[in-house]
């Protein structure tokens, strides 16, 4: 009955050092074929610097409780910072200010109505320098992804409403003769407004509401990477990642529509719209170095390319920290 | 500011039909080749039969306002029913049984002494005929898989204790010629005590604390289909998926290691340990309505295929309850 205890080390007692009895990589290696390839591995000496990453996604978490809920036809919709809220209440024939939340007045029983009502205030707030950055384009504010929008807002306010916004990434990898990954990685244009020089992926984007995540995806293929349409097609669908982070303005909650892409080993992106200065084809060992030790990368990027890493057996099981980049992939509302 | 709420039919307010507009489905196929080859879609009316299987793994969620937890060492490392609970009671030089909780008795400050007392109640319980099926093999008792057990229990009495299981799943498929995707499916043996003539995976089995999860899943590769180590090491880690279903004994919180391992279209796996009846290779549209129209598979390899299906693009977000399966994918405590 004590088996597993007789050890006087401990070891047998001890999960954590499987790898010291029976290890997949002690296992002898005999001479590659393609059929039999043993897949690439990274070896990182600890995930540690990739959970460091996730935590940056995911600052807003720990906000929530200073922030005030935004309910819709009785649905939480958003989340708000007090200073905003402050604002808000100025417009009592619209919003609706008690102690637990924020909600509309209930004669906005429509998404028109409720738009156009809501649009009145945001404008003054615009017209106050209470709101920055005016986009003249309008983003549906929704609990979930596939429920009609309760209303729609103006793009500058999303974060000062703390909603929900979704966006596509797409992974553009090759694999060698010898089976080994690379990563196309896109270095963003230094005039870009937000996140100028960073790292980033080959296509990415905002979701906008009239087109479909994949139709999305083609589109920011074509027009971030000059693939073309017969190749951009090719891009599969692979999940979502989900986090929450916060900034100075409001909460973050956001959700990825994860693909990759598999990009023929003679093809070269090329930039199109003057976002990107330029693209590199990186080793993905460099790639997971450039995650795991700095913060290079766009901060949501880091996430997607983890979800990369652990999808494609880049990162396995046996080593101590997995589950917690797996679960890592989806906090907040992945919905 | 009112862009996309003039048309009156309210399309354009509704996320949910952007299928309508511009959808990838319609942009203009053209002749397939091997670097632009377009990725398989299946073509499912609905994804709710999938969600179906995923609420049957995952019927002990709603179970936990019935159940006791069970604290070792200041950690919640299992739940027990309350019949079970009657019957620790009896012993309360071990267990401690109070309103809110079940933990062991402060003079058992070591996993050795902890395993000890445990077994002497458990061997009466056995006797007894309270615990049924009794292995003579230790399970680990942890809150984490990467942690050290806090003891070691029988493995009959796991799911009397409502403790964290740990697994191992491979999907074991093809890709022929034009692209696209056979499973290979495993019926188990008539005679086997658990799940007898359902539906399986080519290899999967519960995770051992001596050994690594991908020692594992190679050592039920050889074992179960007769799949040479050089290809069995092929296996590619992708990721876990957690449930946590419950039986008339307890509840049982399950993490399943996720393994992908893609066969030449030659090989063909053999029953080697009686386990299985026979393999076949399904194209995976059957996989697919199998999974969403029938019970024929056990319960958790519906899960473990839908997160196949997910990440090799076979189901896409455009599909209105795609999160829904996303986030189905790691329900309960996936650590």
């Amino acid at each position: 009955m004590l088996l597993g205890l007789s050890n006087s080390s401990g070891r047998a007692l001890c999960r954590r050092t499987f790898g010291k009895q029976v290890h997949s990589q002690s296992i002898k290696r005999s001479s590659r074929g393609a059929a039999t390839m043993e897949p690439q591995t990274l070896q990182m000496p600890s995930l540690s610097g990739f959970m460091q990453r996730i935590k940056e996604c995911n600052e807003g978490m720990e906000a929530f409780s200073t922030l005030k809920p935004f309910l819709v036809n009785g649905k939480k919709v958003g989340h708000f910072k007090p200073e905003f809220v402050e604002h808000l209440s100025h417009y009592p024939s619209v919003f609706h200010v008690s102690e637990s939340q924020v909600s509309l007045a209930s004669e906005l029983d429509t998404p028109e109505k409720r738009t156009a009502q809501v649009a009145r205030v945001l404008e003054e707030l615009r017209d106050k320098k209470v709101i920055g950055g005016w986009r003249n384009e309008l983003y549906p504010v929704t609990s979930s992804f596939y429920d009609k929008p309760e209303l729609l807002v103006e793009r500058a306010a999303a974060t000062h409403f703390g909603m929900k916004a979704y966006g596509v990434h797409c992974n553009g990898y090759v694999v060698d003769e010898t089976g080994r990954y690379k990563l196309w990685v896109a270095k963003r244009s230094m005039s870009k407004p937000n996140w100028p020089g960073k790292l980033d992926h080959i296509a990415a984007g905002g979701q906008p509401h009239n087109l479909s995540p994949t139709a999305n995806i083609i589109k920011e293929c074509e027009e971030e990477a000059s693939i073309p349409l017969e190749l951009a097609r090719t891009a599969k669908p692979v999940g979502a990642v989900s986090y929450t982070t916060i900034s100075s303005v409001g909460l973050k909650p956001d959700v990825l529509f994860t693909f990759d892409i598999q990009l023929p080993l003679g093809f070269t992106p090329k930039p199109q719209d003057g976002e990107v200065e330029y693209f590199e084809l990186w080793p993905i060992e460099r790639v997971a170095q450039t995650v795991a030790n700095t913060t290079d990368f766009k901060t949501n990027c880091n996430l997607v390319i983890i979800d990369f890493m652990l999808r494609h057996g880049l990162i396995g099981p046996d080593q101590e920290g997995y589950l917690d980049l797996v679960r890592g992939m989806r906090n907040g509302d992945c919905s």
